[in-house]
């Protein structure tokens, strides 16, 4: 296993550590329980964005906590969700009495973990609501999900629902926002090759030289098919199909693309790969009004990508427009 | 090889024409000569900043193009020099009578295209200065290369030069802004794996499972020495003492430090590095004032990292922290 770290043990401790020294402006780091939010939490007046999930999908959640976007992420160990009491120390430290929502990926102990905490944050006193993301077209029920998995949308969910908890949306238009931005989007994604989880030591699977695996989930859980390699336009065409063919999509739609890396796969081929996912979109009379390319939601080093379309409207647009500063994200 | 391309002759191409697709707000895009430059352009009595270099180091530089940091890049082959050409017509298009500068690293190709390109633009009438970027303190001489071989300090330069560019920074002011730069700029790299140029289709160099090489250049030149993989901690120590070592640096400046990933290295990799290099700053009495954290100068899907320490005074703060709108950079 070839990776920069110091031991299997310290990998999420040491990474928060460097978030920590990083980006003293931007965010605070608890540890024991282990959280990251806004360096100004609690924020008056506003209600409070909180994700989490495992770590190894880096930056996301954590990089983007700050303005515009969540107060705070709780990251549990790689590809293992982060525990209640995480996310209840959490949704304590950042809530100003407006309200919490929880977002959180549609796998089975995130989901699990979250309605806990939710419960136990509820017994506190505070108002609570939690929007699950299920954007993955790939497969129906999947190794650690029921129903479809969240992925890319996640991303979109949080700067959205981010920029416009920061102009007052009450927490159920909040949770309506996010189940809107949920609605609307979709993705998959594949791999090129497998990613190795540090305690582990050893590939999640195998994955022939000649080979790859379309449909792949971001723990590297099994995906639709798997194919001898292809061009990128015919993988584009592979992803691209199975998204524009699920609804919400309809010819003269504006629509967000985001090509994002597993990881490990370069610039220079994402944008390779958005070249033809926007031609793909624009040929099936979908707008590319906005767009994100990089690696935002990752599998450690796995290569590959993922590609989400979003079906814009004013409101979405707006907030994705806002302002934001994470270590992440920052524009406007 | 497993690549998302579609062909090794088109990379390039396809890669500029995902980047016009992308960002027509910020860049456009020139085929045959091959350059991106500012959507705005030519800026009206500011000096342009013109680079560039081989292709496969994204998003350096046409990433670094927009308000604030370039007025254009040219992107040669995969590792391989852009031609006079390129520079000559790309410093057309962006001059507006205020003179160009050339942002150049020190590889033989590099240098000696630019200085064919300076002498064919002045021939036509334009005021053109070069800077030579040569930051890598891992050795000598190289492959490529009669000096250091310039890195990460470029990134910074292009930034930092930007920057005061907007505020009318006169072409001899901005030769000399990046000659601080880059006098005060130092860095070195190490790779855990090779990368695979698209032509070759092989690695180019081999690195067994259990070594890693340090100092290694950005095309995979070899380093000062291949050693058993270490933990992070021990690596950042043997790339940070050289590096610290190397003048300007004293007890009590203030610096900006960047942590890089090569490419094929994940964030999380990057902030356990980033902790570790920040606090060793911080032992040797540096004080890390501003940071950067991410792939910005990689070499195609290479796993690995460089550190760039580059010491910092009121002028460069204030043009490293003035706003920047390209499709890499974002602030302010």
């Amino acid at each position: 296993m070839k990776k920069l770290i110091n031991h299997p043990d310290y990998v999420v401790r040491e990474e928060l550590e460097g978030i920590a020294l990083a980006h003293p402006d931007l965010v605070k780091v608890h540890f024991e329980p282990n959280f990251i939010y806004r360096a100004d939490a609690p924020v008056r007046g506003k209600v409070a964005l909180v994700s989490g999930g495992g770590s190894g999908h880096e930056p996301m959640h954590g990089g983007f906590v700050g303005v515009g976007m969540l107060d705070a992420a709780c990251p549990g160990a790689v590809f293992t969700s982060p525990t209640p009491d995480q996310m209840l120390e959490a949704a304590k430290v950042v809530s100003s009495g407006k309200g919490v929502l929880f977002i959180v990926k549609n796998y089975t102990g995130d989901v699990m973990n979250f309605e806990m905490a939710a419960d136990l944050a509820m017994a506190e006193g505070m108002e609570v609501q939690s929007v699950v993301i299920d954007d993955d077209v790939a497969v129906q029920n999947s190794l650690y999900t029921a129903g479809r998995r969240g992925v890319g949308t996640t991303v979109l969910a949080e700067k959205i629902c981010g920029g416009a908890a920061e102009t007052g949306y009450s927490l159920s238009q909040l949770a309506d926002l996010c189940r809107k931005v949920n609605g609307w989007g979709r993705s998959m994604g594949m791999a090129l090759t497998s990613c190795t989880v540090p305690h582990v030591g050893k590939p999640t699977f195998d994955l022939p030289e000649d080979q790859m695996e379309i449909g792949i989930g971001i723990h590297g859980e099994p995906g639709r098919t798997r194919l001898p390699l292809k061009s990128a336009d015919e993988i584009v065409e592979m992803l691209m199909e199975p998204i524009v063919s699920d609804l919400p999509f309809k010819s003269g739609d504006d629509v967000l693309l985001f090509v994002n890396s597993m990881g490990g796969t370069p610039l220079i081929e994402l944008y390779i790969v958005y070249r033809k996912a926007h031609r793909f979109a624009e040929q099936h009379g979908l707008r590319v009004v906005r767009n994100l390319i990089g690696p935002y939601i990752t599998s450690l080093e796995m290569a590959g990508c993922s590609i989400t379309l979003l079906k814009m409207d004013e409101e979405l647009r707006r907030f994705w427009d806002a302002p934001v500063k994470t270590p992440a994200l920052r524009w406007g």
